[in-house]
């Protein structure tokens, strides 16, 4: 199947965003053994847009828009969409109860336009949107299939995940279904991934093989079109046998999961708690596990000790070791195990992270930037510390030592 | 005079990169006065990057081609475009001598491939590389005018300011450059804010005004084409004014920064400390302050307290405000209170920011999901407590209650 993904919006035409969902798509699009040959960027403008469509209707079989489906004025996506193709705009009643009762639970009244999100056209499929108002369209018109996805990245990626894939499985080209299998890695970067699998890599055909990173994780996603969930079955297991067998240690979902979903649903098992103590990493590795629904019950808190001072203070991180001229200092082996063992003790849970080290732009403690120190306590046995460098922008680095700290507790629940 | 932007290359297509150079090109074609009105990606393939060139000639005066100058086969661009406007490829000979010579001087052999880096187009004029090999090009043939540029951003970049905007600047037609100015907004949603603005969105003529929310905020750009920046301010002045006296209460700031970073600036600026007890938000409080630059000179550190017994413990709050069939409860004016009050004398800061609710899905003390209490405490002064209700998925009602909560403390810090 060939597609086209059209992003609208005047933003993305100035220059004030970068279009990262066009990257997003065609990264989930090639996954799926779906093949883009052209991106287009149009304005929100009506007779644009109309064009954009015409033109790429003639050289897709899918057409992917993201953005135009707000309440305002310049969000014209669905109306382009119902006169390009001749069909009439109605209204999904559950997502206009939805925006109804959104509304009417914060005690606003609802602007008339915000019903306009609610739309949808006739013989469309809804697409729902858990993270937002604006109910996605999944259309086939004139052997023409349409997705119209909203523009805000964290509502058109989960749509597209959650409801935009499996309608496209359901696309009848007589060709079978595709059926994906998705190989969830941490601890490796993408391209140290990539060398281990460069030979299956090069000689993939069916099923297909992508290696693709996002949010400090590495995801292998297997492609493959088959009859019937059994055939499926038989073609993707030995390609996954070979890569659990170069990759294993490092291989923690066979799902689309993140790594601390994984450690929540692993401690909720054995009913065990998990605490923090974050320096560099800021409060991210807290606010990854409670992201989790139901953390509560595995995650105590944490001390996000940002200075000394409260490395001291409140968790009690001997002085000795975090000052003076012949102290390790706070970025080091010695305080990143104090602080997981301290604040394991505070909160009385059965094991505890630290992360203590340097995100940048600048430097401490005369130690390089992406130097990062990563403790794990755990009732009854001694604290250990790993030492880890990491690259790229402040934020990269957070991300990397939060996810790396996950890593070594996931290694550790594998032990037992 | 209007503009589309072609990237070519399969890599984007594949979402292995993202398109920053639309991007980059956009703004300075914003700035420059050039209308984009089109954005396209194309792969590397001779007859789509034909049909690509072909569409945009019908619809631009000037297509600027990023991507395909390199030595490789697949870097068809130059071939492609002498094949379309029917041209010849020549040799640039100053180029070929600073190829042949940067192998010398490094004691490699050149591969013969590597001379294509230095052909243009006859009739073309050359736009030289600072930093790399391949010579740009720029031609004009039929009214339509060409540039192709290289596609790693940093010749990219470089090619086009240096020579690429002179060479523009000879094709001015006297229309004036584009100023925009971007207002930032907290506190209030994208169809609240639209609501209040309407009637102007309505009539909006010049300056253009435009709304959109991503990450928890809501932007409007105003921007207006004009000869001179003092111009360009006559015009934006009185509509932003007129915005300032509807919503002023709600813009904290004119540029495109998030609310964490004002906060940060502002308590830089008088020397003052924050800290945060953070149960419903689970760390994200501090995850946004840290992801500021320098942040460890403002912000202390937290205490993401997600059990009772850490409030009780480490947070100091009182068991009866807890639990007990006469206590508020953990999620109350009173816990959000005791809890921004505890966690500033415990850290000793200036400010402290306290959040405690029901990010969901399930709700707890028997009450609903999405109600949220966010307290704010300043040293000598009582502590404040404001309550939300917020929608969405358990991460939006997070990332709402945590931009609340900074928003709350943006606005006493305009008090002073």
């Amino acid at each position: 199947m060939k597609a086209e993904i059209i992003a609208v919006g005047t933003e993305l035409l100035l220059g004030q965003i970068v279009n990262t969902n066009a990257q997003y798509l065609s990264q989930q699009c090639a996954a799926l053994g779906i093949d883009i040959y052209f991106q287009t960027v149009v304005g929100d403008n009506e007779g644009r847009l109309r064009q954009a469509l015409d033109t790429a209707r003639q050289r897709a079989d899918l057409i992917i828009c993201t953005g135009g489906l707000g309440p305002t004025k310049d969000d014209l996506t669905k109306d382009v969409l119902a006169a390009f193709t001749g069909k009439e705009l109605i209204m999904h009643e559950p997502s206009l109860d939805k925006i109804k009762s959104m509304f009417r639970d914060r005690g606003l009244a609802m602007a008339e336009s915000n019903a306009r999100q609610a739309l949808m056209l006739t013989d469309s499929d809804p697409l729902m949107n858990d993270n937002g108002l604006a109910v996605g369209v999944a259309l086939t018109h004139e052997g023409t299939h349409y997705m119209l996805l909203p523009g805000p990245p964290r509502e058109m990626k989960l749509m597209f995940d959650t409801y935009g894939t499996s309608w496209l499985s359901r696309l009848a080209d007589g060709r079978g279904a595709l059926y994906s299998r998705m190989l969830k890695f941490a601890g490796i970067g993408e391209s140290a991934l990539e060398k281990e699998l460069l030979d299956l890599i090069e000689a993939q055909q069916d099923p297909t093989i992508a290696p693709y990173a996002k949010e400090g994780e590495v995801t292998v996603r297997l492609t493959t079109r088959a009859a019937t969930e059994e055939e499926a079955n038989s073609k993707l297991k030995p390609v996954e046998e070979e890569i659990r067998r170069r990759l294993g240690k490092h291989l923690y979902a066979t799902k689309d999961k993140p790594i601390e979903q994984i450690i929540y649903e692993q401690l909720k098992e054995r009913g065990m708690t998990l605490s923090a103590a974050e320096s560099c990493t800021g409060g991210l590795i807290s606010d990854l596990i409670t992201s989790v629904p139901d953390s509560s019950s595995v995650f105590s808190g944490s001390i996000v000790s940002y200075t000394n001072a409260v490395k001291e203070t409140i968790l009690q991180v001997p002085a000795g070791l975090l000052e003076g001229p012949e102290a390790p200092g706070a970025i080091s082996k010695e305080s990143a195990e104090a602080m997981a063992g301290k604040v394991r003790e505070l909160l009385g849970t059965d094991y505890a992270l630290s992360v203590t080290g340097i995100a940048g732009p600048g430097s401490a403690e005369g130690k390089p930037v992406g130097l990062v120190y990563i403790g794990l306590a755990e009732r009854g046995k001694p604290t250990t510390v790993v030492e880890g460098r990491y690259s790229g922008t402040r934020e990269l680095i957070k991300l990397r030592a939060a996810k790396a700290a996950l890593y070594l507790l996931w290694q550790r629940l594998q032990e037992r």
